[in-house]
């Protein structure tokens, strides 16, 4: 696997485009991503009961027509809670870009990020479409990464190849997402582009996977935003012999998962008003089940976030946390470790002087890992997540 | 119903104390609630499975034991993942208060509010209590609410008197909790007296039904911090006609719910950060459970009190919040109104001008409606809570 420039567009046969339209105040709001040939396509969507009107289609699309060349993506109105009018919009954005490329509005996919409960602006919308239409490229994909964004503060790219059943494959991607993430819901949206053979239920298969193993460990189901999407297109063009089991496969999914595994990075990274980035990983817990929602307590907890903010060893909030979690827990067996120095030993202060033992130095640094063994069985789990800065109420006032 | 003076000490019998005995830097950090004879109690604990020792004492007390004279609290330390050495040391704080008092230790309950996982500083904790058993007097209330505090800013009491049976009985109150409460899990206590004559059954139930009604709609099980109890003791000093069953009974329940919800607002209205009072309705639920449910997603999402904080009405968040919450939701039947006015009908905008409907005006007030209804049913719940501030991160850093 080796990292290469392009983003989106670095796969054969795809390009991408940005432009300005008018949605948002004065950036970059509308993107098309597109493919010269139709691709065999997956994708993952918010589980939110409350589901926006592109969620709706997109997902409909993928269910019914199986193939996709394009995607077209709005930011800076989400086009949710929208009713009936917002169903047609969606629609018609996807309509308005088939007409663009000259193919069957089927198949294009689209995706919005922004405000609730807002029309959208059709006309803006339009001519958006055709300006990005004709700046479709090779170099566009950084644009495109742009249009995506809200209040992230960076773009979120990456492309890669891969050598799969002796033929070098290329994935690229791209995603923003910069809300506390999950409990606040910011819309997380990722795009990715691979010019792999491969078929549709492997292609769902490796999909499923790499979101489990990444965006899914930064954001529950349950509290995903309402317009929240992963979706991937595969088109072909490298030519490789058909990738749908076995090892072939294997290095596949390897590859799809690193890429969303350093987009999901990404994103945490760049949650609003993030100082630092936290790795959150629970052992010994007795089912993977138990250390999953374990560690999401206490990397949800608003108390260890700023304690985290303010490089403070409270390692009680993080019990605290632990206690009510719904995980089953032992308190007198828990140990916890603080950038791998033991702050706590079966439920009580470790014989660990803060001064000293380095503890203040770890949580002072921009990567904090917080270790929970819970001693209580074989299962192990990470979660990703960022302190909690009075930057974030500022920006979402 | 009547509103009097004098807090935990207004009912007869009672007295009370808070002194400084170091366990924090420079506050009162120990009180002592006394009754001259023995009273029955009740109590509420936290369901949180890392338990303080304190609760574990107290709770295993009235459990066995049934009867209580005396309260000691101390704040500055919650004793609180501190293994045997921590229940040894909540014993000693009863048994040291009980000397003082020259009670039975059993008859002393314990409860403790601060840091978790230090261990008590007892030679300081014994100097407190012998402190505040010799200023144990009928004024004391203030200097006990006091010492009872954390981050609260401001003491939480209250006492009023009722005629029961044809009897003037009094209640009196003390509370402490300033976190966002939930889902941070800032300690709430509150000590209740009185000098009512109640059979220990009426009291447990009254306290239940009170609870659920003031400190439950601020704060879900699941979520309690480990060291979260109410208490009441009743001594009987009034010489009314026993309560146990009947109109009694609901008068006394209608007392001590009015004084528990007092108290919750209170901490709400205290909330750290908080600018805010927010009441959160959802009605036309399908159950009661659904319009619980409902509410508290709307009432915890950061991002709906953040906005609140920014005076934003940005129903889009609270539409998103209704969607992850867990409650059935038809996003097609949901009206929101805030201070009174539509702003969504049927999931999606309403004819509302945000400039001239008065809704900016409305979220500008100290205190805030907000008021859901599903359209799906006759059930109705309100919970209460606070904004979010940039405050609040500086006060948990």
């Amino acid at each position: 696997m080796k990292r290469i420039r392009g983003g989106v567009a670095a796969p054969r046969g795809f390009v991408a485009a940005g432009v300005t339209c008018g949605i948002k105040a004065a950036a970059k709001d509308l993107a098309i991503l597109a493919s010269e040939k139709p691709c065999v396509v997956a994708g993952v969507f918010t589980t939110n009961d409350v589901k926006a009107a592109p969620v709706q289609v997109t997902r409909a699309r993928i269910l019914r027509h199986g193939t996709a060349q394009a995607v077209v993506i709005n930011s800076g109105n989400a086009n949710c809670c929208t009713g009936k009018r917002g169903l047609g919009d969606a629609g018609r954005m996807a309509e308005l870009c088939a007409k663009q490329l000259g193919v069957s509005h089927q198949e294009v996919l689209v995706a919005s990020t922004g405000p609730i409960g807002k029309f959208l602006p059709m006309a803006k919308v339009e001519k958006g479409i055709a300006a990005a239409a004709t700046e479709l490229r090779k170099r566009g994909a950084a644009d495109a990464a742009e249009a995506i964004l809200t209040t992230d503060t960076v773009t979120k790219q990456i492309a890669i190849t891969e050598t799969v059943a002796g033929t070098e494959i290329r994935i690229g991607a791209m995603a923003k997402g910069a809300g506390m993430i999950e409990p606040n819901m910011a819309t997380m949206l990722a795009f990715i582009t691979t010019d792999a053979v491969i078929t549709a239920d492997a292609l769902r298969a490796s999909l499923k996977h790499a979101v489990d193993g990444s965006f899914n460990r930064i954001t529950v189901d349950g509290d995903r935003s309402t317009n929240d999407m992963v979706i991937v297109l595969a088109n072909g063009l490298a030519g490789n012999k058909e990738v749908w089991r076995g090892d072939d496969l294997e290095r596949f999914q390897k590859a799809l998962g690193f890429v969303c595994c350093e987009l999901a990075k990404m994103i945490v990274r760049d949650g609003e008003g993030a100082t630092k980035f936290v790795h959150v990983t629970v052992k010994g817990a007795p089912s993977a089940r138990q250390a999953e929602v374990a560690a999401r307590a206490v990397a949800n907890s608003s108390l260890v976030k700023t304690a985290l903010h303010g490089a403070s060893p409270n390692w009680g909030r993080i019990m605290a946390a632990l206690g009510y979690s719904g995980a089953k827990i032992n308190p007198n067996r828990v140990d916890i470790y603080l950038g791998g120095i033991k702050v706590a030993a079966r439920g009580q202060p470790a014989d660990c002087d803060p001064a000293r033992s380095g503890v203040a130095k770890a949580l002072k640094r921009k990567e904090i890992q917080v270790l929970v063994d819970l001693n209580s069985g074989e299962f192990e789990r990470t979660v990703w997540t960022c302190d909690f800065s009075a930057e974030y109420v500022a920006i979402n006032v």
